[in-house]
């Protein structure tokens, strides 16, 4: 006798049934038929790169899979993908014939080895869309007109688009005073900025405040915090509110003689006047100067999109600008924008929101009762004559071939029809064809059987 | 001035671009709809498992990556997954309340740490077919049915299927004295059987029967080699020709009272009795008794498909019989039979037969030329208008925007059609539609613009 080992899946992997698989099928269907659209072109990229390009020889990235063939000890390590952003940057980068602006898109796995909780999975899907090679706001606004058609298209109504600009953040940074005081560079001050304002829905604006007057505002900085003149402005930025119109002139006020600020909320002004030709309500999209987007490497617009009726899930469809990212490769900027779905989040969403349902438990449309076994061939050939006009068959396999074990079978699996050929069938040259939704019976003459079915035009 | 990182991409890790993708695409919707129409249901396993459920704490799997968190030193290892059929076996464990027999079937990428070589891919996709808890040959039957369909509807009519049974194989052994000599398990017999039918056609038969006379069969094995007796034996083995059914007699004699071969040559004969039925025509399968299949956890039939007029691609197809496998994990038998397509080797097969030609290199239907840019909002409301109506639709994002330069991008992408509205078309309120494919040009009303895609069935 073998040890056995236990059928065990690793925690934040997840499997798909077929009813979960289907529905999910169809959710991305949708997705692809609104990207496609929208004249994106599909590629697919390996899950496994080197590590040095998913990090760019940050030896911080910590929540990334190493893999490595086993028994060896090469440690020019290789790594699962984290997402399709940065192997989009290798892949253009690797393809210096792509004729730009290029639209292109991806789905599938994604590595994250972060511990896994609830909603957050090791392995899950992206679905990403994104445009290489355009600097124009045109591009950012097709983006957020593709996350808007697609949350229709997936029958929602009830979300929002929130929309903000990490030129706006280094502005807020000079605005800050934190910018003068040591050579950092720009991407640690805006993660700086983007750390306190993680902080503030966490533990509140006024315990944040307290920090800032006591500590260094960096880790780079020897200084103690923020001066109170800063910290008044820094709270006439969070307390920016009003429309989308008045948050840019309340906005624009305060940044004043910020240039780069100022260039961060010109581009959202641009962004917003191609909204309306897009048909994108003005109700769906939300400037939110409190939107910064976890990853490092953008540059510019960013987006994120919210459920009303389940927050819960926090953003499910998220993107932005990305300028610099090529460069990592060739040396050279290359303008980027792009947004992407966390496809087993929204998935999830979709199901509590009970948009999206999980139907069917087999493919299988017609289930072949095989009741005289020594007409085996008989039942072979019909399943293949029906298949023949497209029809999904199967011939039961059980091994049990009574009448009542085969139809609890079928019931059990979902099928549409179950077809009965027993003894008496085939002396008469008949079938009986039950729908097991109507529950309804028909006895037809074998002859008819393929146009029996021909004549529904769509099996429920 | 930051470091660059080269942009590479590992050994034996491939990239897809839109053309080859869209090939692939229609390839696997083939493969699909004919999986589907047998009415086998998809499910989907995480690329990540516990090393011990895949190698079955074999240690001497080799060609297995294991995947680590980085900076962790857990060695409760995980492993990329090598297979579907290891996975498969570890789902229904887990999911003791599947109905059985149950169909299903299974794509996506497995993973491989052999050293890459032409047409050897660490990363490949494979497309599985398998039926669980059915000890019936219908179920095998079935399977080369399967087989034989799905590389029909590929467009193939030049291949052969080729059968065997690990059975006969096994009994091989007790034919040539093998298994009476040490106790070794059943697996390892039949491992030293295929290990010497595997090195004839490398080094010849007469190197491989001076190797048998002069040393120990199997490694457990201290006796020197096969008699002269059994070495005359293997070679009437060897020497069976002629069609299915001479095969089968021939081979019926040569086994007579080896009750395992003669069990596993009756299983042959009962599948080829239904081939017939399956309107699966006599010269599609060929019995080989050289075929055994690499992996271990094959029982009984065994199948591997080659095309003939790209042999070099070795099996595109291939699968067997599995008693056991579920065993591993729960201790008790469940009879499965399932078969494999290699779908990176089967797509440069078919790309290099001819069969399937990688066509467009955009999605894109129509782009848009931007020839006046101060009527941006024009050119988008037109083009979410035409999208409406289901058609694939770009704006032109190019910075450079005269005519030439967005003409000559439209026909880089291989668009269908271009639609140019400058300042006189405007003016007139008409559109040109260029179709690159004829070279016709058309100037007709805006109004009617909708109306003319309409008329047009199908677009190219």
């Amino acid at each position: 006798m073998k040890i056995t080992i236990k059928p065990e899946r690793p925690g934040g992997f997840l499997d798909f049934n077929p009813g979960e698989f289907l529905a999910r099928e169809r959710m991305l269907n949708i997705i692809n038929q609104v990207f496609r659209s929208f004249g994106y072109n599909p590629i697919e990229t390996p899950m496994v790169e080197f590590a040095k390009v998913l990090t760019g020889a940050d030896e911080t990235s910590k929540n990334i899979f190493q893999v490595r063939s086993r028994g060896s000890n090469n440690e020019d390590s290789l790594a699962l993908r984290f997402d399709h952003t940065v192997p989009l940057a290798r892949f253009l980068s690797a393809n210096p014939g792509i004729k730009l602006p290029w639209r292109r898109m991806v789905v599938g796995p994604v590595f994250r080895s972060d511990s896994p909780q609830k909603g957050r999975y090791r392995q899950f899907y992206q679905f990403d869309v994104d445009i290489a090679g355009c600097a124009l706001m045109l591009a950012d606004a097709e983006i957020i007109a593709i996350m808007y058609e697609t949350l229709r298209a997936l029958g929602l109504e009830r979300f929002i688009i929130k929309i903000n600009n990490r030129k706006i953040l280094n502005g807020l940074a000079d605005l800050l005073g934190i910018t003068d005081r040591q050579k950092i560079t720009a991407a640690d001050v805006t993660k700086e900025v983007m750390r306190i304002l993680d902080k503030i829905p966490k533990i509140g604006i006024a315990a944040v405040f307290d920090e800032l007057r006591q500590e260094p505002v960096t880790e780079f900085d020897p200084s103690p915090g923020l001066t109170e003149a800063n910290l008044i402005r820094l709270q006439e930025y969070l307390e920016i509110s009003g429309d989308n119109l008045t948050k840019i002139s309340q906005a624009q006020k305060l940044f004043q003689h910020i240039s780069i600020a100022e260039e961060g909320l010109a581009e959202l002004v641009e962004i917003m006047k191609y909204l309306e030709p897009l048909a994108i309500p003005t109700a769906a999209v939300e400037i939110d100067f409190s939107v910064a987007r976890g990853l490092d490497y953008y540059t510019g617009p960013v987006f994120e999109t919210f459920l009303f009726d389940a927050p819960e899930f926090g953003s499910v469809f998220s993107g932005g600008r990305y300028n610099d990212l090529v460069a990592r490769f060739t040396g050279r900027e290359l303008p980027a924008v792009g947004a992407s779905i966390g496809v087993d989040r929204l998935f999830s969403a979709l199901q509590q929101l009970g948009t999206l349902k999980i139907e069917k438990k087999s493919v299988s449309e017609i289930l072949i009762l095989r009741l005289t076994t020594d007409q085996d061939a008989y039942y072979l050939r019909l399943a293949n004559r029906l298949r023949k006009t497209g029809l999904k068959v199967e011939v039961s396999l059980l091994e049990d071939t009574t009448f009542k074990a085969q139809f609890n079978f079928a019931v059990s699996q979902g099928v549409n029809y179950v077809i009965i050929i027993g003894r008496d069938e085939l002396n008469q040259q008949t079938v009986k064809i039950k729908n097991l939704f109507t529950r309804r019976q028909e006895e037809i003459p074998i002859t008819k059987l393929i146009s029996y079915f021909q004549t529904i035009t769509k099996i429920p």
